[in-house]
């Protein structure tokens, strides 16, 4: 199974002065094409720190997302950081700097030149859907840190990453708290070790207790556990299968 | 300054499944204490990942928060991963016991009595506001979860970590963009490197381009680069100053 990480850049969302949206946008993207998403990391605007993080998850995993730090300002560190971690210098992308030359025309300014840097090597990624292309340094994509450019990148991924087998989900709710369940669900945990079973107490306002979810490759396998769970509940007990 | 850190627990986060709340309100309270959270890690439901990550953030900061993995499931990690992580076995902590038999009275199972499992030496933590106590292994304070009860030990943290200088914040709304604004931003970075100083283009709707953000423990020293900031810019390019 392909695994990817994910690393968040930014003293603004370490300081809570805003939540970060894009994980759990990544995070869908990548179930939606069976990339298992093992880690992700939230870190500050610093680049040694960037950089090793970067070389670390580059090398454990087959795909790593960043987000965030790819601005022409001081604390945009991420093109440098990735450049670091292969040991490459940063150079100036020529069909990123002749887009900026058309886009800006007679306002153009050297910082707004800063936003075509590259790790030597990369490559751009471009599509229908994203006038801006993504760049991508090896098994590392470096993409933007707003929400809705970060969101508009999701394609990208998609088309490049297609063709892999998603994952199943099903689920269980029931009025049964987690310790009166416990019995039957390490039942089915014990005999059901392909498929990924989670437990989660309700949120409020819901008309179950817990939730149990049931995920995995083989929708056989994940149906036969959920339907071994339901089975061995108390049928009043159960809200609803999906 | 102090530091912290924050390890996010849980497959339905990575899966995307549902988004994490807990990191911006834990890194809300910690700011307010003058408490640096420099990383946040979010993994998995797996022992030994959560074992090993709690042993290396508690080595490298002063205080680390986990979220998630606390109930009596078999996806419920963390404890034994604290412990591991400190080479203590899991006990049973009698007041939690005491706290769980009065509450669930004949009901009681023992998937509930899970639930007073803590690292041998753990401290628990209460408080007025929060009936269940956070439980405490040297610096790592174990949180549930779910994100009502997560925000409800928040006063427990604010209680045991007060004393420190909370941080300020101050801000500039610029028009310019960060390509235009980049020199005087460069100039006033480099004279002020007491003062942390962000740069964010504008989220949709806004009636700026740019947000500039000045944050440190000094007010004078943050006021000071705020204004020489402020003052660089043409008069009518800003928006508002905060």
């Amino acid at each position: 199974m392909r695994t990817a990480a994910a690393l968040i850049i930014g003293n603004e969302l370490l300081s809570g002065k805003i939540a970060d949206e894009n994980l759990v946008v990544l995070a869908g993207t990548l179930r939606s094409l069976g990339v298992k998403l093992v880690r992700a990391v939230m870190v500050l605007d610093e680049l040694g720190v960037i950089a090793a993080e970067v070389k670390a998850l580059a090398a454990a995993h087959d795909y790593v997302f960043t987000s965030g730090g790819v601005g022409p300002t001081h604390d945009d560190l991420t093109i440098e950081g990735v450049a670091r971690a292969f040991g490459v210098p940063v150079v100036r992308a020529p069909n990123m700097e002749r887009m900026l030359r058309e886009y800006y025309g007679d306002r153009l300014t050297e910082g707004h030149l800063l936003m075509a840097r590259v790790p030597e090597g990369a490559r751009l990624v471009a599509g229908e859907s994203a006038a801006w292309p993504a760049v991508v340094m090896r098994n590392v994509w470096m993409l933007p840190g707003v929400p809705q450019i970060f969101r508009a990148k999701q394609s990208l991924i998609q088309a490049e990453l297609s063709g892999g087998t998603p994952f199943v989900s099903l689920a269980v709710f029931t009025t049964l708290d987690e310790g009166q369940l416990k019995p039957m669900l390490d039942r089915v945990v014990a005999a059901h070790r392909d498929v990924d079973i989670g437990s989660y107490p309700r949120w409020s306002g819901a008309d179950y207790r817990t939730k149990l979810t049931f995920d995995g490759l083989v929708e056989a396998k994940v149906r036969a556990a959920r339907d071994a769970f339901a089975e061995s509940l108390p049928p009043d007990a159960i809200v609803r299968v999906e």
